[in-house]
């Protein structure tokens, strides 16, 4: 931190959400010139407040900064916004902190290499409140010498940032992969909430347990990438036979409470495919092998058009 | 601990899979004389060769025992066992430490008690390892007499046993709605790798970035708790959209590759409920009034028989 408030590159925010917000917020702190711009323009009046200069359209915005930051709800809003604004762009370089699919990043990566942008693509895989601190954990692609002029003003935005490499779709990648394990264990949470109120028993009851549960899964975590790393899949301890048979006490106690189970019914549909193709007594991270839809027992087309959307 | 090793009451453990061995140790090492039996007789020679008594039927081993634990696959298998081993168990304790429905808890607990039989249902909330030492964690529910009659003994087994109350089928409620947080998860954390193999990312390279996701799944829960606790759903941090938006990606990019994505989709559609009946800018937790099978959007009728299987 040798440079002074005054030589702080300034910076654009393209979007105001909670997200916008806390990387405004985070560069309005390490002392950048901060220029917001949302669609909603109320939303950027606190930030205003606190020193940023808004401006009224994304073009404006954009033409305020040589780093312009985008994030919004996913990559159509992305597209929207960065079209209206595609010359004011050129020349200068647009990272994208929107959670998206690699497809839709790869095809942003072209989109602004064919309008002169240089483009980075990035994911955020922390919440708004580790934003400028120590806890914030951000990831980054695409091409190294855009990454490494920007990364002294992107140090802003705290914690770890971690480049992954050239290919813009390579961050996303990891994203997509991350966001599958929080938005599904939120959802079991959830479900297992559901399951105890229609056995009467209150949340605060059933809170310090699941705790327990969500404490332990860090250890299988790391036991599944032991699993996957050597390829060794024995298991002594809790095979995937015994883990089904559990799935389907969860699945029958739910639906017989007219409690909505697909979720774990999806899962243990991929269990039921390792052991009926005689991995039972094997780890239940074998089950990796058999979530391809590819004949392995899965319906064939379903949903199988790249970036298709409902 | 002021009873000598000849005074500890003696115990019989059925079914020396992963975990009734681990209990039958948990209770050697505690200095109760222990008698072990299991379908397939060759899982019991190890314990025999740390003191243990195997018998060769379960009506035997049932007779050897005040305290009779039942451990094994699920309730399928503890009623062939106990029906096998009736008469012997007649005015003993049965306590079954083996996951499944509530349902099954309580007609094991009816069974029973036709039979003469006093009956704890139980529910082991950590893996074998844990056994014997503090990080144990079980659950117990039944008449409280014979919870008391037993609770020393049953301390053996290490860690915290917690006593839920005399309906029989409280520990397995609790078991469900907890295993469907632990199974759901550790399928989701596969459904990561996998999706990460599609983009050629190793695991270990994953590994650190999915440990941290794990490690904010105590926080989410927290938070989802504390919304179900004060019936206030506001959060201007991450509401139901914006998590469905990035459900969406997931769904996308995993079917772009061929990788199933039937948990989450199930995780989504209910996700979409709570986002159609005007709860989109609400917490996640809001979508546990939208897991019900009534008539908010899902298709009626499926899997509503209680206790069925499939
Ligand atoms: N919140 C978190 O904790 C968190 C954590 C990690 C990553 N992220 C990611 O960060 C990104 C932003 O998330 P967020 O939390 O700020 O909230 P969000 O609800 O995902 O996004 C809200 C923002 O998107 C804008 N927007 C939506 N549709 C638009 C459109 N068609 N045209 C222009 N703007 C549009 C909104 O503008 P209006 O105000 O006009 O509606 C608002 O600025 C998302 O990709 C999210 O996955 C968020
Ligand atoms: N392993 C863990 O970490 C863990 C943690 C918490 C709770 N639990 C629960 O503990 C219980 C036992 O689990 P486990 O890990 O020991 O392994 P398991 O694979 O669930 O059960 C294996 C045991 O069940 C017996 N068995 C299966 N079907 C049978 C039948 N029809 N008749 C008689 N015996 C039968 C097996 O006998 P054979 O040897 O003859 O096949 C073996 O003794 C389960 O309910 C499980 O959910 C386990």
């Amino acid at each position: 931190m040798t440079t002074t408030t005054a030589t702080r590159a300034p910076v654009t925010i393209l979007g105001t959400g909670p997200m916008g917000q806390a990387l405004a917020r985070a560069f309005l702190k390490a002392g950048h010139a901060t220029t917001v711009w949302n669609r909603t323009a109320a939303k950027t009046e606190a930030l205003v407040a606190e020193g940023a200069s808004a401006a009224p359209t994304a073009a404006e915005a954009a033409a305020a900064s040589p780093l312009v930051i985008v994030c919004v709800l996913d990559y159509d809003a992305v597209q929207t916004i960065t079209e209206s604004a595609a010359s004011a762009l050129k020349g200068r370089t647009l990272v994208s902190l929107t959670a998206d699919s690699p497809e839709r990043a790869r095809a942003m990566a072209a989109w602004a290499s064919g309008h002169g942008i240089d483009y980075l693509d990035g994911s955020i895989m922390t919440p708004t409140v580790t934003i400028g601190g120590p806890d914030a954990v951000l990831l980054y692609s695409g091409p190294e010498p855009v990454y490494r002029a920007h990364r002294d003003t992107l140090e802003a935005l705290g914690g770890t940032g971690t480049y992954l490499g050239a290919d813009p779709g390579r961050a996303a990648a990891y994203d997509v992969a991350l966001l599958g394990i929080a938005w599904t264990s939120v959802s079991a949470i959830i479900h297992a909430f559901a399951l105890a109120r229609a056995e009467n028993i209150a949340p605060g009851d059933l809170a310090p347990f699941a705790q327990g549960i969500l404490g332990m899964l860090p250890a299988f975590g790391t036991e599944i990438v032991r699993n996957l790393e050597t390829g060794d899949f024995r298991d002594d301890v809790s095979n995937t036979t015994s883990i089904a048979a559990g799935m389907e006490h969860v699945i029958q106690a739910s639906e017989a409470r007219g409690i909505d189970a697909a979720s774990l019914r999806g899962a243990h549909a991929a269990a039921r495919r390792a052991i009926d193709a005689g991995h039972g007594r094997e780890s239940i991270a074998r089950v990796i092998d058999f979530l391809t839809l590819d004949g392995t027992g899965l319906s064939a087309g379903a949903g199988r058009t790249p970036g298709h959307r409902r």
